[in-house]
């Protein structure tokens, strides 16, 4: 940056009160929560409060060539919100404006909302907002348009591109500019708005979104079963996701089990090798989803199948939702989020038990399983250099496998900053440079979140 | 073109048998449904048969900077296709081959395959592909996806992009990438497959795409409803939409049921104002979704309200798909597409009235009300140059209306060559440039259907 102390000061000056410096009031902004070893040490965070504060903060950016890395809530996986030394990290966290129209079954939200109080705003008019990560207590709706945020419901559902309608942007010289709108129809031009979604900031810095909500979704029946064998669990979830449209179909292992078990003591079967939930809330008064799920449960060999109360079903659908940290709690993660083609399932789950048999490393895997998109979840101790060796080729390993089944190494986390070396060898080296002709136009200087997706440019 | 004659003979050496030259043979790829009476007159018709084919036509046109309009089945109604004056016309019809996969339930399709070809090949496994333009007999689904085509199950099923999982696209300089694959969930890099539905041809070439099945739905129960007032047919719409998720939600004006009564004698009301169609699939035994239906319209005046049969429902459904053939049968037509946010739709109606009275013109009017996309056919007298020129007056302040009331000008047929002077009206300057930068970046000669969505360069 030319004139650094200058520059700093005319930042302060344009969002008063509203921009840290000090190293301590810094250092919560420089990782998300992949805990990037390399992050680096900013210049600032900025927290604007308005779509032309952002504004400010980028056409200063732009005018210094300082990098800008966009924050929601910093519950990122991959490093999306890593900092970068010498720029700036711009957190969305103060925008956090809702409002919900029933007319249009839209809600207008700023990125800084958190996705549970979406979902409540619009709860309060009978309606719902699907996208449903994990994380949804903590994580923003900023966030989830950055890395096209997925959950539970997607198997049924959809992801978060589904539900964007319009967005508005401010690019990387600070124009601010909107997408789209309250239509579920419009092909007027490029698919802008679904090419923002997922582009983790690389291209602008989305301050208002608007969403599509759908009624309020029928009451679940969830069907939980275990298995002594991780294929037979893998074959009957083959079959169900083929075979009916579940709104839930989820599935952990025995490490994942077990450390669930140790959190929240739900009488969980410790000595099984796969628990899976499934769920449906399709009205058929018939009743076949249910009878479809206990069906290919037994087929495929569980050792117990059962339709649980609705009470029940909410717990375990909770364990399902606390095991990243439940597993987190026995060490270091490394979290990974690769998918593959539902046939191959079974193999990939195969594959990352050979590969922590390989590496001396203890996995704990969880997946959205009726989606193929799973979470492999690496665990080490961080005091031991030899142990993180290992566990950091498990890593790596576990997507080129999930590259070699046909799969992806993001399914819901997005590349970030530590899986972009695995990006190559999914993609291809022509649709990566085609990522990168697109970014280069409309980010001439690569300010923005250089590093994540795209390898940063020398400055 | 340098040295027209020895560049034609190359190419026709590239595709034995597959180039046509002749002008009766050229004559009927100059134009598609729209009949664009701008269309020129292109050097050739190339007909590959395979993607490696594809490729040595799009290198031979980046080679001798030849302009290249991509063509489906020609069924387009903003002259997406419209020919080129010494350009090519490349036709995908002879791309046809689809394979269905049940385990994925993704089917793998070419682009020359018609929307009803894909429906059929995937029933036959008891799978569905949702997207259904009225026009689903004769669109291809490679014109589906230039367009991002919608159809009559969009306001409950979503449009044609949210099935879309991959693609093989030839980009204009002749390289073959693959997107995305049988994944519901892959973030890994842009989201470029969403990027290329609907860009119309301007980006590459889709010569393979892989789509998202469901199972087949359960079969509708349907509501008709006639009514002596437009506003309260679209005020009844406006709450249906709002409060459920139909299946089905469409409207014919008084223009068109006459036109369609005088085709299939179905004994429509040919007195009403208003005709409305509503579905739902839903299997929720109470039946609350007729119930809701019915509520509505009964409430908003409609002057008759009846669940049909199953055959009268699949009757009306099919008058509501003939309407614009019909309507054609009257004159020639101008066919719009615009939408506006469900509270407007009234407003969108009852301005369309008085552009039809202002410039004593006839306009029948369509919709797929349910999500507020609509088609007023503006109908004229070809033979009578003044009744067309207050037809394309009215055809362009019909655009500028639905830009006013926060719509859109295209909801599912494409900006094509057509509606290119609306466009800014509706997204920007700023928006417009944004995607003449994407398009600069993957066209830098600018040969990819020059004039649609954006200016054609001076060449």
């Amino acid at each position: 940056m030319s004139g650094g102390g200058e520059a700093l000061a005319e930042l302060a000056a344009l969002l008063p009160g509203a921009v840290l410096t000090a190293s301590e009031d810094i250092e919560p902004y420089r990782r998300d929560r992949a805990l990037d070893p390399a992050a680096g040490v900013p210049l600032a965070v900025a927290l604007p409060g308005s779509t032309a504060e952002v504004q400010a903060v980028v056409a200063w950016a732009s005018r210094h060539g300082v990098p800008i890395v966009p924050r929601g809530m910093g519950t990122g996986l991959s490093g999306g919100a890593t900092a970068v030394a010498g720029g700036i990290v711009l957190s969305t966290e103060r925008m956090r404006a809702v409002t919900v129209d029933p007319a249009t079954r839209t809600a207008t939200v700023q990125p800084g909302l958190l996705n549970s109080e979406l979902k409540a705003a619009v709860a309060e008019r009978g309606l719902w907002y699907p996208p449903d990560p994990a994380s949804f207590d903590i994580c923003s709706i900023g966030g989830n348009i950055a890395t096209n945020a997925g959950g539970l419901c997607c198997v049924k559902y959809g992801v978060t591109v589904d539900y964007v309608l319009g967005l508005e942007v401010v690019l990387a010289d600070g124009r601010a500019i909107r997408l789209g709108g309250p239509l579920v129809k419009d092909v007027a031009g490029l698919s802008l708005v679904k090419l923002f979604v997922g582009s983790e900031g690389t291209l602008g810095v989305v301050t208002e979104i608007i969403v599509r909500l759908l009624p309020a979704p029928p009451a679940p029946r969830r069907v939980v079963a275990w298995f002594s064998s991780s294929s037979q669990a893998a074959a009957a979830i083959g079959e169900i996701a083929a075979a009916i449209r579940p709104s839930l179909l989820e599935y952990m292992d025995r490490n994942a089990v077990n450390a669930v078990e140790d959190l929240l003591g739900l009488g969980l079967d410790r000595s099984a090798e796969a628990f899976v939930l499934a769920g449906s809330d399709d009205l058929d008064p018939s009743g076949r989803d249910i009878a479809t799920m206990v069906e290919a449960f037994g087929r495929h060999g569980a050792t117990l199948v059962e339709e649980t109360s609705p009470e029940r079903g909410e717990q375990l659908a909770h364990a399902r939702r606390v095991a990243i940290p439940a597993v987190e709690a026995r060490g270091r993660l490394l979290l990974s989020d690769v998918g593959a083609p539902i046939p191959r399932l079974g193999g990939l789950i195969a594959g990352i038990e050979r590969i922590a048999a390989q590496h001396r490393t203890e996995i704990a895997f969880i997946a959205h399983a009726g989606d193929g998109n799973t979470h492999p979840l690496v665990v080490f101790d961080p005091a031991d250099v030899e142990a993180q060796r290992r566990a950091e080729a498990a890593y790596g390993e576990i997507m080129s496998l999930a590259v070699s089944l046909g799969g992806t190494i993001s399914g819901e986390h997005g590349v970030g900053k530590l899986k972009r070396p695995w990006l190559e060898s999914q993609i291809g080296a022509d649709v990566l440079e085609i990522g990168q002709q697109i970014k280069d136009a409309l980010d001439p200087q690569g300010i923005m979140n250089p590093g994540a997706i795209f390898e940063a440019r020398a400055r």
